[in-house]
């Protein structure tokens, strides 16, 4: 059996999220219905992150096996023609038997996007969350440090939906990175600003980011201050997080894994 | 009588083009269906540039007269509530009478984005035209500048559909900077470039920015040499232009009028 490793973008406003569900346009579905195509066998594709429905992504990472003989190269100029626009595959790989997209992964990047100006430019409507209204940056700024670390991020969570799962399920998570950029749309009347989100962790809890993203939109609202966050997080209460941002904002930029050069880590 | 001035960006993807035409989706219709909804009266919207089918805007300028007592923040508002998110009003302002944002326009900014990567990213895909072949940028750089200034540009334009028009419509035109752009996209897996050919003149004819911006990509693929260009113009010969570009990679960023506190230009 070979192993294909994919690097796949989307836009994810017209698709029910990553995950493969009977009857609805999702990510997994139509690779594994595209792959059915060029294989002519079913094959499940497996996703670094199930990212949410109306989530983005630029580098999502996913895998699969299979005994056709088609090269790398093949596979990736085959996905391309028979996918829609809104899923793109930017590179296919060959890889290690055992190489798993989301097992294997070391950590994740994502950014969640607010734009900043009081009209959204047309190509922008699909990919970013407006707020205009007085935000402070740099407490927001100072807000996201807050976040690095290993923490217990059950408050930045949702609910698994069962009692059980919730209580068995690991919350504590690590995050190398946290940080907002600003950047000018010099293009756009007006040159309104972006404020971006950068994230970047070990993994993430489901809907951690946008959780997190709306505790800093607080923090610049002034409904909180940044040293409310560390006591946020050690509440461990699903209920205190306060504002969850909507999907469209966020992008899963990139997945990375160990260098195959260097010894596994322990 | 009130004129209002409007700045309006717009996906062109989905419409056929600016002007108004029966049974078409088109850019001026929407405005005047929208227009009619506000002040339920039946007014013509002018536009400074008559784009084509699949062109973009981000700065296009529009007017119309009217007898309502909306604000100009009020028609804004009106408006971007009730246009669809492919269209949005970036600014309207209450202008004197003899305003017309054709008539009175002073210079245009196109732009045309070529994508230099192998796969272009889904939210690139609907205002991009890719071309990852080999292109000399210095060359295409140098042939950008052979452009400024006044010319006949009968070789980079489209026929009207009447000889006896294509005889009678000046074709000279006032160029004022003519340029080329690298800009990488460092979200992008790869990281890969995109170059924007920008244009600033008095006004252009049909199809021009496309037709130059097909004659660089000539210049860039070795096609031709930059010192071939003014040789194209004096030929002032349609069927020597080469390459029309497609629409996908056009936007019109910037329609400028003259200063109202300045006296008139003579």
């Amino acid at each position: 059996m070979r192993n294909i490793k994919l690097t796949v973008a989307y836009d994810g406003t017209d698709f029910s999220g990553w995950q493969i569900q009977p009857g609805q346009p999702t990510i997994q579905g139509t690779l594994c219905d595209v792959l059915e195509k060029i294989t002519l066998q079913r094959t499940l594709v497996q996703g670094a992150g199930r990212t949410d429905a109306g989530v983005h992504a630029m580098g999502q990472v996913a895998n699969f096996t299979t005994t056709s003989e088609l090269s790398a190269a093949e596979f990736q100029r085959a996905f391309n023609a028979l996918l829609p626009p809104s899923i793109r595959i930017f590179a296919a790989d060959e890889v290690s038997p055992d190489f798993h997209s989301r097992w294997n992964a070391v950590a994740k990047t994502y950014r969640y996007r607010i734009f900043r100006g009081r009209v959204v430019p047309p190509f922008l409507c699909r990919c970013v969350q407006q707020d205009y209204g007085t935000l402070n940056f740099d407490a927001m700024a100072e807000a996201t440090k807050k976040f690095e670390g290993e923490h217990d991020f059950t408050t930045f969570s949702a609910s698994t939906g069962s009692e059980e799962d919730d209580r068995e399920r690991p919350t504590r998570r690590v995050i190398y990175r946290s940080e907002m950029i600003r950047i000018s749309h010099d293009d756009v009347p007006g040159a309104p600003e972006e404020w971006v989100y950068r994230v970047r962790g070990k993994s993430f809890l489901r809907y951690m980011v946008r959780k997190i993203a709306g505790a800093l939109v607080d923090v610049g609202r002034g409904k909180m201050r940044p040293d409310d966050i560390p006591h946020l997080l050690e509440l461990r209460d699903r209920a205190k997080s306060g504002t969850t941002m909507p999907p469209p904002g966020l992008c899963l930029v990139k997945v990375e894994y160990p260098d195959p050069e260097m010894p596994p880590a322990t």
